[in-house]
């Protein structure tokens, strides 16, 4: 079955001949837009434009109609008027194209009589034409792999883990911007507004089966085939995590969801106790997928809720040991007692004034001499009543008063000490306009692997999603 | 009462001289850095150092002992060891001192016998020598006005409206840090550790009487003198805005309180059931104190629940005002209809493709041209069902593609519109990472007086709280 998804999703993802349809001269049309940014990824297949108008556009040559193609064509982009797309979609019936993406819009989002009428008829279309379709209304995929842009944006990420479905064309390309800045890295990304034909059943199949896909986030307005929906979010989830935000969740949200996908979102209430029943992570913001997700790739079976938490190391101080522990606990995770041999041995390294010898272990906004940082990260890391580290590190202080080597050599103590060891570390740097410098560290931090959130509180929230997480899988 | 109130914190925050004892050469010394942000902040009153060692400490000439000052002494900042201090306090009392400020720690937060001890007699030596303690263990005050820094902290802000009280003194720092970069000015600012002498009892007191306080925030781990605090705070919000939040509501929590300040916390649930009877606003970290501070500046009574969004102003558009939507409403705020005459009149200012003409009204992305847009936020901000406008506006996307003179332009339009009108306009500038560019520009609008969040959930919650206290403060 596996086999036939991958299969079956091969020219979506892994287009191998991709016609830009609206493409043309003129740099504001978004046709020119989607084609001037798969020029410039590099993408390595073959790139047609399609335009009345003939010429050039971004130096790729412009055909008067798909027809005149001279090699195959796998994947079209519309964007051309809404008026255009049915003579578009039988000339795509007879050049044998495999995949129609839509970013033309006014179908059943307009919520006029004449929009679901069209939405209909395109569909039938493709059914007779043997093809398929992504949206209407959306921006379609991103394959970093593939170098394959998201719609018109301008810079492209590594290839990565994360399977990302939405039916925002906005919010995807919020989300790839967002992961971006946090190093969070696509295998793919689908924006599939309306969904007319592929849905988000379909795509979540496909990513459940990718291999490349490890962890699959999504933001949803509304869910076509509900039942079989649930029942598939309730296999994937037991191999791969899944985390959905879903928006149009209040009465003027569902409103604003049905003008913009044509969706019609179901109560929250029973949306949320049905994901959290199919063991699906539930995000309330992009915000919060992200988190979510940074928290997952770095936090694996077997997880457990025992959280030690160091504080202090640059400023801070007391305030943030209490703040930590709040966030733990007020999440549902444990604070527990470090053993009595690591606080004895830590109270051999530490001095006792300043310091704060217990969990949350403060460190009075000082930092130890390295090998003694070094020590204390190994001993807590290896303490029996330990599952996770916390480490609280104000990297906007420590870049004011040390040189940025000496910074760097503090972080390489701990992501080569977490390295040495099997339990989760995890970072937390708090700032709302960090500078240049300290936002340099950060995502040299990040890039380890660490997971690095601004504070406690979503720090905290994420974990304990994760843990959640696994505790659930574990119990099936 | 207000007169005797006014008098009696006279000489803690408006102190004519100053001695900082434990100020000597040596600048790895925590009286040194006090003394050497006193002179370098530009405080105009006497600044004396008191240490042992003789010479002079940051052009400051260093006397044996507080005896030993020619002049009168209002303020003494203690930073020596524990030993030390009572010889010392009583040199105080000699000396005709009024108010001392220990940064001394190793009182009562120590959990011992004779840190509780020493506690009970500084405070008795206070009583017999007619002088105040802040503290122990904190930081002191923070008076703008008066150029007198937090601490050590070398950059002091403008003077502001906000009143603030810290049990802790790291979180008075990062407060500080924080209102800075979100454009939060200070009345004063006191860290007030242990509380031994003058306690969140007397600093309410003080900024409920203070003219210069208009919002008054507080970080607290426990509360001293618990039911005339209650009493105070339920007359002080009639007045004046009251914004706390509680550490050390979790049992690990209040046992890192505990040793942090010498708290003894009790239940959150009593507490947060006592705080909304008495009309305080709750918050639950420092950065939404922050937000709370930031709406409260510009969101004034008579303050309604009614709001309308304009989303997709240089990015994002449907998601985006699904968000929002979802957001307002899930804080409790309302989305209404916008008026007939409002929707006839946007309705021919916009073209219609990418435009949803509803409330949220999504701008798809574009903007208009500078004098729709003043327009038709003029008409939102006009129309008879409408309250408040969020307007989002993607900074980082917009300083991308435009010029940062046209940016300018933009948000130019947007507050002289806001500032011609008598209703709210608050903005969403979405961020993780931003460029110093948006940054800089986020700061200006911020410093117009405009409210500024990072996303529609924090500025609907903030907006929602705002409302809430002054619909409490209109049922009394």
């Amino acid at each position: 079955v596996n086999e036939d998804i991958l299969k079956k999703f091969e020219p979506v993802f892994y287009p191998k001949s991709i016609a830009v349809v609206g493409a043309s001269s003129d740099d504001a049309k978004s046709g020119t837009q989607f084609l001037s940014a798969l020029v410039s990824a590099g993408y390595q297949g073959s790139i047609y434009a399609v335009n009345r108008s003939a010429g050039k556009s971004h130096g790729i040559d412009i055909y008067p109609d798909l027809i005149s193609i001279p090699g195959h064509v796998d994947y079209v982009i519309v964007a051309i008027p809404r008026i255009a797309v049915s003579q578009l979609l039988d000339d795509c019936a007879a050049k044998g194209v495999k995949v129609v993406q839509l970013f033309t819009a006014g179908y059943r989002e307009s919520g006029t009589e004449e929009g679901i009428r069209l939405e209909k008829e395109i569909v039938e279309k493709a059914h007779r034409g043997h093809f398929r379709i992504i949206g209407p209304n959306c921006i379609g995929i991103y394959n970093p792999s593939m170098k394959i842009p998201y719609g018109p944006m301008n810079n492209i990420g590594e290839p990565g883990p994360v399977g990302f479905i939405s039916q925002s064309g906005g919010h995807g390309g919020r989300f790839i911007e967002l992961a971006m800045e946090r190093c969070i890295n696509f295998s793919k990304l689908v924006s599939f507004g309306n969904g007319a034909d592929l849905d988000c059943v379909d795509y979540l199949e496909y990513f459940a089966a990718d291999p490349e896909t490890k962890i699959i986030g999504a933001y949803l307005e509304s869910v076509s085939r509900g039942r079989r929906f649930l029942e598939l979010l309730r296999q994937v989830s037991t191999v791969k995590p899944v985390v959905i935000w879903k928006g149009g969740r209040t009465e003027a949200g569902a409103e604003a969801a049905a003008s913009h996908t044509g969706a019609l979102s179901s109560s929250y209430a029973v949306w949320k106790a049905a994901m959290t029943q199919a063991g699906v992570i539930a995000a309330e913001s992009l915000e919060e997928l992200a988190d979510t997700i940074v928290a997952l790739e770095s936090i694996v079976s077997p997880a457990g809720r025992r959280v030690a938490i160091v504080s202090g190391m640059g400023g801070g101080g007391g305030g943030e040991s209490v703040l930590g522990a709040d966030a733990c606990i007020g999440q549902g995770l444990e604070v527990p007692r470090f053993s009595d041999e690591t606080r004895r041995q830590i109270g051999s390294l530490l001095p006792p004034a300043g310091t704060i010898l217990r969990n949350p272990l403060d460190l009075g906004g000082s930092i130890p001499g390295l090998p003694v940082l070094e020590k204390i990260i190994h001993l807590i890391l290896a303490d029996e009543n330990v599952d996770i580290l916390i480490v609280q590190e104000h990297l906007g202080k420590l870049m004011g008063s040390l040189l940025g080597g000496q910074v760097s050599a503090i972080n390489n103590v701990l992501v080569s000490t977490w390295k040495a060891q099997y339990k989760p570390l995890v970072m937390v740097t708090p700032a709302w306009a960090p500078s240049p410098a300290a936002l340099e560290m950060e995502k040299k931090l990040r890039s380890t692997g660490l997971p690095v959130f601004r504070s406690f509180d979503t720090a905290a929230r994420s974990i304990a999603r994760t843990v959640s997480y696994y505790e659930h899988r574990k119990s099936l």
